[in-house]
């Protein structure tokens, strides 16, 4: 299992609150919270690593990445994102952090805008667990708590998940899908809401129990699909096939995109 | 219920057996179409008007956009499908026609590679119903048939859809889910197969009937939800709520995109 | 639009608490709030009348079924649940309220346990929109409260729903999924929370007013399919077919059940 | 893993075709195919066994539940089926098998009338991959044909499957959704499409590949979810809260089902 944590590191280069709750980056902390399964190979990468530490062979040895983004989503190249996309449909994981509901990936997997309402008060939240047989919540009863985090509330504009695995109950009187998952071509999704910079959020053992768990469910399965769009030859068709009338393509040529 | 039916119209433009087919463009004959229901308001835009036809004013009174595109996917700007995508999500229905299954209003709000695998071999095509009772499907008995067409096979590279209306048969021995419908934000999505350039699909009675069905299931519901990611201050919170520990955004300031 | 308004009608005859809120019973109550819309032809119709006023013949003209049960699921008889799902499939609506989560026709509608937590403590309620513009919403802000209910909490074993309309937000600390979509056959279903027998939930002009959009919004679609596995003769096939190999069915045999 | 394959045993014993085909009964021969895999423990199961062997203690020690029925659907004790129900939602998996659409433990499951079209002329039927990467297709190609086979055709009234791993096509012009998946409860449920009596189907290599692949795709998750409706006393709430009003529970009460 090879994981691949992915850090904006603006907020902890800018924003003194945040560079002394995460000395090393946010990416470094949710890392070592991971690589507490020894099972898990654990790297990092960030925005201003050479194409963002996010290289076609960097993607390639990637089972799962791990996205935290805030402060810079527009400026992650497109090119960047058209490489996470293709290696997610053929099969790696996306585990999208907080404010990433917002980033570039996550929003061009969902096809909606993704947007949210907020509130930053230092208030307590409630993750419920909505399926106590998941894989992301073993270890946990039938919730647990943050005891100061930002607030985010519905509508949550997402295309409706495969499954609901949090829902979050914040003391300001709102609540959130918190844990939310989906497939895309073959790569799992998951998006996970806690993790405010503000606040040592990815200190807490829970959450780094949900990063371990969540990062084992989206693993690839041993396929891997990479399609092509193959213009399949008359004689090749699977029942004897006599061409009619007029064609656009020649025989070979590819298709338009 | 007013429609703008989008045509890239270039083969038309370049292609002898196209413009011999479509005289007036591929778009002109699909908007004839669905304009046999008097009920409906039809206008024509093409890739190479103005914003391509697609300026924020014309989409605002657009309430079901019908696209056609092929060989010029790329040179639609990213800005027209922002806007686009925009509108969908605010409830316009979108109908994705053929080869637009590579539209870049498509594959961004379907989030995959949406790749098919295809033959051009003027083959047999026959479209079954899969849910007799769809009102996309009205007016159709078990299934109808197209004489001369391109195949598109499996694996169709798409999210699951809510609703699969037509599966289609090939004569080479093909199949392909040829009518899927989703919904992303408040936009209904139809992606309909049928419509190769070199054949005269769009004048085949029951493919126009299927247009026109579909245009009245993706209306709007008259609701608008234009969403905007809002900062809700402390002291509006639903329930008493005092501010603890450290803030990043200022009060009433926007979040970051 | 002709809706059936069906009550257990039993803690009303036995709970003088039931009895003095709903004196009338809690489904003549739940009518006259749908009947607010002067569009809805509303009837009810209780476990006490003759086959629980489920026959064919009443369910024949019912276009949405609206259902409320919960001390006596067990003595509706499992043939008006067949009748109820079998209408159900051909286009019927269906709105399961509060304690139905156990009814049988929802329970057998779902496949899943259906099972909740709950607590009856009187405390406040706050139902959060999840989608601004579904039409089940209409005329609904950000929210809407009932000040004293009973507590239903997560995990709701049901499946993925279509689209969730509804989180709820508890005073004593749970959340829950409490209006939610799904589709069976052509049968549009929502099941809606609110409801609890010793508060006067069902004359909340708020709950009134969603029940009002929700029968609205699950109104069949013109077509019916009554399906029946029909077997298609070989000579009937549309490709030309020589019959190989044994049978075990006769020409125009049925086929098992 | 320990796999269960279960038979209805009717059509062995009174059909000689079928008698000549699956001597030991068709269960033996489906299971033969499933313990090709070493790593499973296979037994079966017959609608003649006490309790169909289908016992409390016996679906408790059952992994993945493979279910082949046809003529006696109606013979399956409800009680029966009710186990069967209660042990995938707490997880088991459940691989319905080709006229096992028409099964009471399927039919439950999917909430839906289970409908097909069909026809018994012994023509050829190919199966296309709709996702090459999906775990149940390891090992195929882009499809694979069975030469002599029943027809089943569109509409199948089911739920939307969360994903369709095969779409066949029929010599005669048909096809059908023949391998779809679903998750209720904790359970994941195969549907998968071959296996008429009167030929040979369970011998055919690729069948008995994908049963295999279909095993171990449905295997539970280690987690095991025995819901119970539990009253939550208001002095365990999570938040601090006083109870008002009126209740019709007394503490520690259960709920009605």
């Amino acid at each position: 299992m090879r994981v691949l944590v992915w850090g904006e590191n603006v907020h902890e280069q800018q924003n003194p609150i945040v560079r002394d709750i995460y000395p090393d980056g946010m990416h470094s902390t949710i890392a070592s919270g991971i690589a507490e399964d020894g099972d898990f190979e654990v790297k990092t990468a960030t925005l201003q690593d050479e194409q963002h530490g996010l290289s076609k062979e960097a993607l390639e040895v990637t089972d799962v990445l791990v996205w935290w983004g805030h402060a810079a989503h527009g400026e992650v190249h497109p090119e960047a994102v058209d490489r996470v996309l293709s290696r997610v449909w053929e099969g790696m994981g996306f585990i999208a952090l907080h404010s990433s509901h917002y980033s570039r990936p996550f929003m061009r997997l969902m096809g909606t805008s993704c947007s949210i309402t907020w509130r930053e008060a230092g208030e307590k939240e409630r993750l419920w667990v909505c399926n106590p047989a998941h894989p992301i919540v073993r270890g946990i009863d039938r919730y647990f708590e943050i005891q100061n985090t930002e607030m985010y509330g519905e509508p949550f504009a997402i295309p409706t998940p495969d499954e609901i695995v949090f829902i979050s109950w914040f003391e300001g009187g709102d609540v959130f899908r918190s844990g939310c998952t989906w497939k895309r071509g073959n790569g799992k999704i998951f998006y996970f809401r806690p993790g405010h910079e503000v606040y040592p959020i990815y200190y807490h053992p829970t959450v780094r129990l949900v990063l371990r768990n969540a990062v084992r469910w989206a693993r690839p399965a041993p396929g891997k699909w990479i399609d092509s769009c193959p213009q399949i030859p008359a004689n090749e068709a699977p029942e004897p096939l006599t061409v009619k009338g007029p064609r656009i393509h020649k025989e070979g040529e590819e298709g338009f995109r």
